[in-house]
């Protein structure tokens, strides 16, 4: 009998525990909020991630770790994996939680990425501004989620502002400016690799946000083979470069048909969630296979999918369950502004149905805005 | 939020809590084993189902009960059935809990069943040989299940031993005598209906037994369309019948192309687990749509499948994973003879691939004769 410990216990430890359990596999989730999703499905330890009470019962009761949460401290990753194997491993963890080590690391692996500059100070602003240009986009380097973190400059004058929103947190957390790019699409790949270094990709996804937060994705994007190809081959060299266990979302632009690398996001990942019914291998599956050192599933895909993200509150489940290939996930959290509470995925055999699919849907839940740029991509 | 009640805790309560939590539904599991494997992933009341306290205790706790274990006592269910909604109704229970009943409604309704006799004396037991002439089999009316409580009649001399076997639960389960049928083929038809009477079937499954487990399960069954129309028209008129509300499974021979039928069983069954991964709905996700009033899922099937049952202990996981359409379900169980501890199912897009993908699997585990039979009717 295998335990596995997560840490974090949302709704993607949830949906591990979920596509884990006929593995065989037992789950502990560690997580400060005694309300956590996760925790109606899966055993919990109720602490702080460097409540040190908490990771020495977690650690004594689990075979192998794995993240819900990217933002673990590091400290208590190497803690923990100084006790037992940890996927993926705290380096790897380190770098994506950097967006300055994430994005120098794209460099050195000549995948493009947008301009880029390290912010320490008031001055060092102003002079990234002048030397990335207007628009640009001021990020906190850690902790960042869902577009939180980030402050977007319209021209120079714009930086006492962005200063005034980030500049206090320049010491703890960091600061990174970034050239804003005028995409086209916003792609990701989702890729698992194992222990033994197999690497596998599912059809890369296109990803539309709302307020920076993921509003929908589409699979198989609608782009050409060589892009796609090329998309997979960035995720590819980054997995090794990291030896990285288990799934990742490499998140990208696409902006004159080039590709410039946005964020690596080191876990099972919301655009990837269309997996569990659009893909023979669900991304959880795959990431708790890698994980555990078992054969990697298959990732082809089964159709064409749809994902929409439910933020906030869950929206009636009727016109969703009544659709041939509609499926819902609740994740059993109670509503809260801008919370992700939910999604649903849409399954057709061709493009066409789905669109069709996505419009009734849309119309019954008074949702247009959010289905119409799928639509238009699948006409 | 929502809590279903499940009455026992095995594989089929597990399998429910899995593919329900996504609805965003709760789970609550009554069953007297502490350790019963749906308890992994759900909360319990540890109890009999006729313990008073316990099922105080969980009637004040759920929304809605349904069942992992049919041979619930029929008091039990009727107090539950007063206190919170049942589905299916504690009347097509007692039906499908006892086999005279089951099979005389089958003849009212105008559904071939085999020969059959009611037995409470060892001299009826004579009269019905006689009349329906050997072989047959004697059965307990009440509590059977995978082929226990059955004895083999092969010639009237056996007559003596099946009553010594049989006979001391006459009084309490009620006997009966069957015709033996020499069947081509064991078929099941997986349907669901809708607590609006709305009603939809899986493909549906051939299955193989050996030593009357199921061993075995192929869908979509390899007849023509006109036997399966047949097949799930009878299921159709049971369900209307007994006003059914959720999954259930209607057991039948083949025999000289006719249908006859054997049993049915009041809950999602063995033979339509293949329907998580080859079908667009579970069974298990179909039959909490059912209980709790939403639309029913699509029952289409994804490509071909043959589900494998693991008895006893679980085979290496290894060359089920590694098959592309490999998907593994270890029910977290200990090991113990006889007992359903997992199974496999593996999904191809056609019957030739399905073959080579049993061929690989039955020679890299050893089990070519659970294989086999299968493998000939793909052929
Ligand atoms: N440099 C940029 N140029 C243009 N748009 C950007 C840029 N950086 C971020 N965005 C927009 O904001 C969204 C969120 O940004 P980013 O991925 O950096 O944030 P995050 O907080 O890590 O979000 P998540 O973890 O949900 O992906 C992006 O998907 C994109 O739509
Ligand atoms: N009348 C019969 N003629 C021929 N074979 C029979 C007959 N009755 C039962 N069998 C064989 O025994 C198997 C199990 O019988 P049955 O379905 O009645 O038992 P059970 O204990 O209710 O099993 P389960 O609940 O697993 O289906 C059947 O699938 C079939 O292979």
């Amino acid at each position: 009998m295998t335990t596995v410990g997560i840490l974090g216990g949302g709704q993607l430890a949830r949906m591990l525990a979920l596509s884990g359990a006929p593995l065989g596999l037992r789950f502990l989730v560690l997580d400060s909020a005694a309300d956590a999703c996760a925790g109606q499905f899966a055993p919990m330890v109720v602490g702080d991630y460097t409540d040190q009470a908490a990771l020495d019962e977690f650690a004594s009761k689990i075979d192998v770790a794995t993240f819900d949460f990217e933002n673990v401290p590091a400290e208590s990753a190497h803690w923990l994996a100084e006790r037992r194997p940890v996927f993926p491993s705290p380096r790897a963890l380190a770098v994506a939680q950097d967006r300055l080590a994430e994005k120098t690391l794209f460099r050195e692996l000549d995948i493009p990425v947008p301009d880029f500059a390290a912010i320490d100070t008031r001055a060092a602003l102003d002079q990234a501004i002048a030397t990335i240009g207007t628009p640009c986009i001021l990020k906190t380097r850690r902790l960042g989620y869902d577009g939180k973190g980030q402050f977007r400059i319209k021209t120079p004058a714009d930086a006492d502002a962005a200063w005034a929103a980030l500049g206090p947190q320049a010491d703890k957390v960091g600061l990174i400016l970034e050239g804003f790019v005028r995409f086209e699409r916003e792609l990701s790949v989702v890729a698992v690799r194992g222990r033994d270094g197999e690497f596998r990709a599912w059809p890369i996804t296109e990803n539309w946000h709302v307020d920076g937060v993921l509003s929908a994705s589409l699979a198989p994007a609608r782009t050409d083979e060589a892009l796609a190809a090329t998309a997979i081959s960035y995720a590819r060299k980054l997995a090794e470069a990291l030896d990285y266990v288990g799934v990742f979302a490499l998140e990208l632009f696409c902006r004159d048909g080039v590709l410039l690398a946005n964020e690596l996001a080191p876990r099972v990942h919301n655009s990837g969630h269309w997996t569990i019914e659009g893909s023979e291998t669900s991304q959880f599956q795959n990431h708790l296979r890698a994980v555990l050192g078992l054969p990697l599933g298959d990732t082809r895909m089964l159709g064409v999918t749809c994902m929409l993200n439910w933020i906030g509150a869950m929206p009636d489940a009727g016109p969703v369950l009544s659709e041939a290939g509609g499926h819902w996930h609740d994740y059993g959290k109670s509503s809260r502004e801008g919370r992700k509470v939910g999604h649903a995925t849409l399954r057709a055999d061709s493009a066409g149905e789905l669109a069709q699919a996505l419009q009734r849907v849309g119309e019954r839940l008074g949702r247009q805005e959010q289905v119409a740029p799928v639509i238009e991509r699948l006409a």
